[in-house]
């Protein structure tokens, strides 16, 4: 469900429409059809997964950051193409989505999430966890990620980190 | 809640009943009332339980299939009566759950599941994640699972595979 | 999403209601805002974390038990003030709640949670997961928490549980 912060009105249909774009993202990355993900972004956008240690100190350090579409697809292009790792599934599961603010800017959310990690024979386990601090807007008609700052909990730095989150 | 995939129209009201049914799902499996389980389903259904690289090349093997509801039914008997296996608590929680399609065969969802086990005196761990491929129909009023295959991610079988999924 | 258990009648716009104030309470925990967690609760309340094996047995002992609003500000200041331990981070995702049944003394609910939990230059962990059984009233047009009986699942008590759950 799709909550709204403390004198936030949100009207049920726009929250479902929020719930809809909430899960393609998850469903996406989920899927592996990576090369859709970033027709889920505006353009430009803000896409960036910090650590939360950091974020917390406004120190600019970033796992991943992108700035466009093309950065995001490009992205996708060095995973397909040039990166070498080994085969795994992640099942992204977001909870806690909440609209924080309505602004001329767009709609301000923040959500939990945890990512789960599956590597060839060996049981599911938990990769990362955090929340995720968002911009969404309505372009002609479809919600999109204006900006996604993906925040994870763990000070380490996830050296397997492939895939976007 | 629940989400529509993009150019699937579910009214809110229709979207209500499809998380009451899911929520009810993961309810009974929860508070370990397997006996009412088999009334989620609609008669004859499909239930299954398959490892992802198996069922993305299509083969047929299953660790668990069901295809009315007196199967499902006999194996919540065989639990309950014949096997031996350690007492333990499991915790589903869905997550992600959309409408893909809408069919005169009824609603088509996915949706992503992690399951968490808790045997005792050991804490809390996680046991499989996966997806979900269902359809659900509307039997005289009450929504019903006409198919659930649930999809874990893991290569290796979850030999301690004691609970429905 | 909020469900309704069958035969449970719960409009829209109160659904929504329940997710925000939900959605409040995780978001709060998870900020580490402790200060703002007692307005979450009526006054008075009760507030008990308990192993689920002694719930199920109707066992009294509480990991914690508060009945008041101020005795759950006594915890936080205990916390903030006086207790000793590790800095973490621990994430909250709520899942499956439903409306079981709605009185004149307020709703009714449970729903299942998961707890992650990051301690410093360590992978974020599976902390705790298990129910809650919520009683949840109307107070001049705020949502608050009269009943929240946190029961984990683990037989083990959390020797490390240093914040609310």
């Amino acid at each position: 469900m799709i909550a709204a912060a403390p004198g936030v009105t949100v009207p049920l249909p726009q929250r479902a429409r929020l719930a809809d774009l909430y899960c393609s993202y998850d469903d996406t990355l989920n899927s592996g059809a990576l090369e859709q993900w970033p027709a889920l972004f505006a353009d430009p956008c803000l896409y960036k997964i910090v650590e939360r240690a950091s974020h917390e100190q406004g120190l600019p350090i970033a796992v991943m950051y992108c700035e466009s579409r093309d950065m995001l697809m490009d992205r996708v292009v060095a995973l397909r193409e040039t990166a070498l790792f080994a085969p795994r599934i992640t099942r992204r599961i977001t909870g806690g989505i909440c609209v924080r603010s309505v602004g001329s800017d767009g709609l301000h959310l923040t959500a939990s999430f945890a990512i789960f990690q599956t590597m060839p024979d060996q049981p599911s386990a938990l990769f990362l966890c955090g929340s995720c601090q968002d911009r969404v807007v309505d372009e002609a008609g479809e919600l999109r990620f204006a900006e996604r700052i993906c925040i994870y909990d763990s000070t380490i730095v996830p050296t397997s980190l492939v895939y976007p989150v």
